[in-house]
């Protein structure tokens, strides 16, 4: 089997997401790359979780898209997630959930603020909801202009996807990233909690306020970048 | 046994919207036809669902209801699977709940709308909100008498069935259906998530408008009729 | 080991309220009767779940409430069952539990109304809330005047408690019962989801009102008295 | 292995809140300590439970925070610890985490009021929330100024922490304590438990009013103190 070892980390990381309570049915999907090779593995589309197998994984062209390797279909998504790893240095592996409280704020067309540390320990700043597509995006290369739509929201608000590694599509769901798939696989799995607590915090308090920039930045950089000291030294 | 198959079929389908969390006690019962031997297999009545066999599964006679094969007596809701098998072309599984985010929309009789790609994947518009029983339709032959509401508010609202494969019964819960067994528990699942991740929506959103006609068919498209392109080849 | 049959039963009810989800840590009790030996059979106080075994149910005396046999200090809430199966006739059993979606009826103090079939089914009414206790019924002896206000609040009301077999108690939390224990448990069960139910229901639909007398005897009679059809026939 | 008998119990215990539902991911961790060693055991930084051995907790000194013993990292939030252990007496056992009920009160700044006996059983009282931190104290020595606000709430309030075992930290999180750790872990539960309670009785009564104080105390002196009669004797 070629690509052996990207195909099992993309396996793994699909189930993750169902361990995880991320997805039901054949809801979301997972995909690593190669940039090397320049692939990306994904996978199948609308094949049950319990079904899939490393072979089932597919491996398509980073650059056209095509199917380099794989017996079946790949996920519908396949256009949006190439986008992505086009445009968006840095990423590794990307994950798509329909999570039911991240979805919940995607279907509010509402960005996510930063309402505590849990948050601010995975993303630095609010987590943005794209715009609606237009109808003529919509009818054309749907999956393509949810890519381009995720993209032009990063540019135009000038956020850093490595420091949000993650976005709600209106009226769809998140998208969430990150430099491999195991770390993409935690953002997911943040992303979901925090818009779980970020829901329950407005029930209890609707003008609840974002958190100060020096916590937000305290929190982030703990985990993250050169000062980062949460963990084991690697 | 007779209908050996049939049965075995139905039990799992029962089984599954257990393991999916959609029922509990003796809550709920899914059914399955064989519109060429015109029966019905359908859980009898109140029966753990771990005590479920296959013949434990009754099997009636879908013109007359009367009992074809099998010791046990039939679902309570037997009449309003019958109305429905009987109405509806293309109907081949039914599966009643009282699953608690789509049994809130019904018990508040309210249509449940599409606010995102999760519902249009599967209903193509809002779930309808039957109206409530009169008096003396809940006072004889209650659940046959549930079977024409459902009917009359597909009818009468120019619904299609097999488009919108749902309906929410008044201060009830979900009837839900498909063509084959596995699609009706599908079905089932979806439902029960975008009524959970409608209600989220409303809570975060109060006056959240449903997703353009635009979206709305290009997902249910995407996975349904000719132009499907979601999934593998068949 | 004497009272065998009736211990192991109530170790039973009391594993299958943790299995339902309705206990965490040491919260909530079981217990049963036995009206020609006049004892009732009880969790001891404050013993983990997982540490139960048919030895430590504690037996008491229905009428002194003295240990009639076992090693361990009964249930602290001892008092408020006693009081229940001396007033009440017909119940069988009694499950205590700090369940959250019924609790939370309970903190409200606020009668849980029937919104739907699933509420009718066990509960032929609206589940009633105590009145708060007043300073000395809390003073001197708390537990058995929980149970006199139990009871004063089914007869000033005029609810028949094998027709409601369940209450709220304020500030507290529900107190459940049945015939025996299998249906104790199971209307443990329909409580907590009917709960539930009915704050999903307000969430969407806050002046939401009952379901109508002939629909709420229609399902109550489906499954209770002699006129039910629900079931197998016994 | 020094410590054996303190980090098995304390591995144990951070085992116990991932079985709760109380953590996900690296979130939370527990520590407990030796006085008479000067000793705390906590868990290591960033490493996944499914991880976790007796080996990996680290041993600090109590006093100056140095490690004792161990080769990884301890928790970045062992500064937090060793405050309230110098400040508090009593407290054997200290559990951080980010469970999600809890943590909404924490994100909306919000004392958790006692709106029933569920909480009453476990905190004399409501659980303050701290104030916000000043940037300062976010900027330098963050850790150890989350344990100063923590001692600076109780000791302003005069509140017994002893009695109220618990703090919720603005825009953050819960932390619970205990005398020993089993009962650190139970507060931690219980406090999951009944911030999801008050959440969902504000919800159904926006104005609900806390518990009586005779309500109160009865509860909490029916399991804690001399005139305790709760459990089994000891």
């Amino acid at each position: 089997m070629r690509f052996a070892d990207l195909r099992k980390q993309v396996l793994d990381a699909n189930l993750a997401i169902v361990e995880a309570g991320l997805a039901v049915l054949t809801f979301g999907n997972v995909s690593g790359v190669d940039r090397i090779e320049r692939v990306m593995a994904i996978k199948p589309s609308g094949v049950p979780y319990d079904e899939l197998e490393a072979e089932s994984i597919v491996v398509v062209d980073l650059d056209t898209g095509a199917t380099v390797d794989g017996d079946n279909r790949p996920s519908s998504d396949t256009p949006t997630h190439l986008v992505l790893y086009r445009e968006f240095e840095g990423v590794g592996a990307i994950v798509h959930t329909h999570s039911v409280a991240a979805t919940a704020w995607a279907q509010a067309g509402l960005d996510l603020p930063c309402f505590g540390t849990t948050h601010a320990d995975h993303f630095e700043g609010p987590v943005p909801a794209t715009r609606e597509l237009e109808q003529d995006e919509v009818l054309e290369n749907y999956e393509e202009q949810t890519g381009d739509v995720i993209v032009e929201t990063f540019r135009r608000r000038e956020i850093d996807p490595v420091r949000v590694p993650a976005v709600l599509i209106d009226s769809h769901g998140p998208f969430v990233w990150g430099p491999d798939l195991p770390h993409a696989v935690e953002n997911a799995v943040a992303l979901e909690t925090v818009a779980d607590l970020a829901s329950r915090t407005l029930a209890l308090r609707p003008d609840n306020q974002p958190i100060s920039s020096h916590l937000l930045d305290r929190h982030f950089s703990r985990k993250h970048g050169p000062s980062a000291y949460y963990g084991q030294p690697r």
